[in-house]
């Protein structure tokens, strides 16, 4: 593996990575979710997330020659090892976190997903075109329950207005690449997130306004997930998402 | 070892098992109890049972001819190899649930743990004699929270009444001795819980009453961790208590 392919692989698994802590956050909600409707729609998004990281991580074992497995980097590595961003481990929190989270990274997604269709790496483009199609279809469902509790009552109004402030410091550092990724950029074969952010904010004063939510001052971010520095909650999440591999080692269904 | 060191082996394990599982969820509290005292107070009682735990697995393992450790016992099995009582392991709730929990166990440790000061294991009447001394502090403080509580705002009263409530059916199961305890009883080694209920009822009776708290019905009964039969909330507590063991086997600090 040389230096450009050791990078492909570490890119891949970040991406993994972030959608294997958002599936897994997701996921929680099965069963507990406020309509039946709702549960199911929240389990196949989790499913969707979930699916995304295999095809993510597959792909990097592949660079590695198979020496490893998707099961190696989602159930063998502990937190410092993840490299997702912050804002996928937050807890989920009230339902309105738990959508506010989703939309505001729906609309991230679908964006970056679109960009990554035109990867030159081939893999991650072919990813990115099914992911596309998902992400579109989870931003329609977010966005509309961003109207809906906004325009709501005065309780689910002022529930999503906090769950927009809490989550507004994890946004940026979807938008700041780091070296890695600025020289996968240069290859082709990253997205350039920085180029994002001004349609993202646009989009998201738009939804903003129409569920009657003030954007917050946007004083304050915290970043770290790409660096392998991480909330609190990545830990305790790992413990139960790795607990049977962890005790049964290499246990196949 | 013959089948009465077997058996007081078992015995010790799931004396170690209350003691440890029951510590960890007050462990849970440290740092996030609603005054500074309390959360000192909270994180001792949690360090009496972890040390308890201890005592109990020690002597075990020194029954199997020290080919196991205590840790053997904590981290390397799984829920159903756990045979704490389930009231040990329920979720700590608010703080009127942790205090309610903590008042009947209380109250059924002091007159178990005197009970067993009598054994004729020398070893398990030592570490009774210990654990007597801290469950009276123990049992001092949750009786004087039962009757803050319940003599406090509507607010408190009314949640300690819900803690009560919902933890009545989980209480039976500390006056059933199984097979095996019947056997040591008989042997002159374990403490006959059945002879403990009607004790503990009168000073539960009491305290509820000082605490305006009404006794629930009690036609319902919740039973099976002397079994190993466990509610959901163990296998997640299990995944947080056994991860760093479970990810770095054998690590010593």
């Amino acid at each position: 593996m040389d230096m450009q392919q050791e990078a492909v692989k570490d890119y891949g698994v970040r991406l993994g990575d972030d959608a294997l802590i958002l599936g897994h956050r997701l996921s929680e909600w099965c069963g507990k979710a406020p309509a039946l409707e709702e549960d199911l729609a929240l389990a196949n998004t989790a499913l969707d997330f979930i699916g995304r990281s295999r095809l993510f991580y597959s792909h990097a074992a592949e660079l590695e020659g198979n020496r490893v497995s998707e099961d190696t980097y989602a159930y063998t590595r502990d937190c410092r090892e993840f490299r997702n961003l912050l804002i996928c481990e937050l807890p989920c929190g009230d339902f309105a976190f738990t959508m506010a989270r989703q939309y505001l990274v729906d609309e991230f997604y679908l964006a970056f997903m679109q960009g990554l269709t035109f990867s030159v790496e081939q893999t991650l483009a072919g990813v990115a075109a099914k992911a596309v199609k998902e992400s579109r279809y989870h931003l329609r469902r977010s966005r509309q329950w961003m109207r809906v509790l906004g325009q709501g009552t005065d309780e689910s109004h002022d529930r999503l207005q906090t769950a927009v402030n809490d989550l507004w410091g994890y946004t940026p550092e979807m938008f700041e690449p780091d070296e890695l990724e600025r020289k996968l950029v240069a290859a082709g074969v990253a997205v350039d997130t920085s180029g994002l952010k001004d349609d993202w904010m646009k989009a998201v004063n738009k939804t903003l306004a129409e569920a009657s939510v003030q954007r917050p001052e946007g004083n304050w971010a915290v970043r770290g997930g790409r660096q392998g520095i991480h909330t609190e909650y990545l830990g305790h999440l790992l413990s139960e998402l790795q607990f049977v591999q962890r005790a049964y080692p290499g246990l196949e269904w």
